[in-house]
């Protein structure tokens, strides 16, 4: 990733193809040229005024996303393959907090004239790839110009059956509070790409030093949703009381859990492990990466409670930690620090991009 | 109509409160309050990851559009309500085209800092009125920044019966083409606005002419989708055999329709019907009321076909024009004009932004 980065970083798209040459209607049956319907549940795709589903006996979820360059993203290091790929990404997470099964996309764009047929060939070479390892299937979406930028609009639709589905809304006091992998990697990749970034801009002889980090760049450019967890709390025989994913760093996503279970919470900060990656890129930049799991965001990880009954059978899971339990919602939401030091309320202060 | 939009290009906002003095949670829970479920098929609309459906024994549609400022809209003469409002019709529209009923829609936005959160109100005023009026759950969304201007990214979902459903594909030769409404209107009130902005961006003390005009000036802000004609056909007894909404102008959609139903058409142009505020516009601007029908677009009417042998039950009813007939795809898609003078290959030269 790191060598493919600094050839971003470096030099311009060989070829441009005009967008213009090919026209909406062109660019559309481009798009839809290579999608092959996988789930019974897609009756018809793209080529109507309305993709047709069918779930009998089953809940559909649905969710939907909107990125914009300058916002969510930054074209000179994020190449537009990864952009489509974590674009699905980011919705199938969703999906995968209702402990659903995802299965339909919309993906629809704005571009400007900037934008080469080359450039939205990768942007969507991502996406397929994308829907080709999630299982998912491209079935409409919306293309048009811009006057500036790229903006990318995924609706991602799912099924479960009832019983299956988790919400933010189940947690009960003295649940213990599981997270999947590991957190703040994709924050602190983008340190990382934002600071070679701007070395680059100031010297542009001077390559970006991205070795030894490719954990954390695949965090933030490549993030994968964990639809593997449906699996694993099926073996387990477990059934999470609440859930949500991780997209806006954990102190918002516990605020949420509790404030729609009207519960409260105490994380404790030595349970939470960090990839060595990232504490060295923590180091460098000199932030505690507590910091980054906490109010970082973007690193796609389930966010889940269950009953203290079930201690036993997530304790030695190498998918999952227990970070701490849920009280009554009259103790709040608190971390408690190393060695039961301290006690600090959480507070949201991650992805709340108008706050700015 | 007239004198709320001299109103809007003539003053500027009274109160502005900044967005990020909210936040994007507060902004999300601004948004959420009035929202009331109205649909057995809604589960749980915003506030989880994902919302829930439930569709006993039904065929789901799904539609997407994405309209973007200074492209699909210019907001000196586009009152935000009226946009929020002709955003969800759109999408309603598309699902009218299925045969379908409208349920849910998602609303995505990411706007700039220059919107204020009255603004913003505003503009969810018209997407929460359309939502009432077409009987449709908002249930969720994402709301985020960009860096310049307006993003709006609406899909919708519906339901029908197998049996109900019409796709594009179904026209026979020999099937009449028939059309909802008159056509063009939205364009020839698009062409008044922009003339009246330019007048009055030249010099501030010319008022706009407005007046005489509020048929085309409806049909180019707050247009209705076509909601009537599922009960309509059910009354009459049809079952159309193919159909497509108008977005695009009417060359385009005959065109999708022919392509997709393997079909040819003859489109006879004594058979098309103008409202006479299109006719007085088109003559101001030199134009024919034709042109503005066939690639003017926006008019978000129903295209569709039935079997020669309904001839009867559609020729009389007052929402129904009977505008051509099917051929073999052989003797592809053409205009007749008057009096069977001409035959003129129709081109789709409709809402094709990125050939411009």
């Amino acid at each position: 990733m790191a060598n493919h980065l600094k050839g971003i970083m470096a030099q311009d798209e060989k070829k441009r193809t005009l967008l213009s040459d090919l026209g909406e209607f062109g660019l559309i049956r481009r798009i839809a040229a290579p999608v092959k319907l996988k789930n019974e549940s897609t009756l018809k795709g793209i080529g109507d005024d309305c993709a047709v589903l069918h779930y009998p006996g089953k809940r559909i979820v649905v969710t939907t996303d909107l990125l914009t360059e300058g916002v969510h993203f930054n074209l000179v290091y994020v190449p537009l393959k990864h952009l489509g790929y974590k674009a699905v990404t980011v919705n199938v997470s969703d999906i995968c907090a209702m402990n659903a099964i995802p299965r339909q996309i919309t993906v629809s764009l704005a571009i400007s004239s900037k934008f080469s047929l080359e450039s939205i060939d990768e942007l969507f070479a991502g996406i397929h790839l994308a829907c080709e390892h999630y299982g998912v299937d491209l079935v409409g979406g919306d293309t048009t110009s811009s006057l500036t930028g790229l903006t990318l609009s995924i609706t991602a639709i799912g099924e479960a059956d009832e019983k299956e589905l988790v919400y933010r809304s189940g947690a009960q006091p003295t649940d213990l509070l599981c997270v999947t992998g590991d957190l703040g990697g994709a924050f602190l990749g983008l340190q990382l790409l934002e600071r070679e970034n701007e070395l680059f801009r100031q010297n542009p002889a001077i390559q970006p030093k991205l070795e030894g980090y490719d954990y954390i760049l695949r965090r933030q450019l490549k993030p994968e949703a964990r639809t593997d967890m449906r699996q694993i709390f099926s073996d387990l025989g477990i059934h999470p009381t609440a859930m949500i994913d991780i997209s806006d760093g954990l102190s918002s996503e516990i605020l949420h859990l509790c404030e729609e279970s009207a519960v409260g919470c105490r994380l404790y900060e030595e349970r939470l492990q960090f990839d060595r990656q990232c504490v060295a890129m923590a180091e460098e930049i000199h932030i505690n990466p507590l910091v980054a799991a906490l109010n970082g965001g973007e690193d796609y990880e389930l966010l889940f409670t269950v009953p203290v009954t079930e201690h036993d059978l997530v304790r030695n899971h190498p998918d999952i930690t227990v970070i701490g339990h849920m009280t009554n919602q009259s103790a709040g939401a608190c971390l408690v620090t190393r060695g039961g030091m301290q006690e600090i309320p959480l507070e949201a202060q991650g992805w709340n991009l108008l706050k700015k």
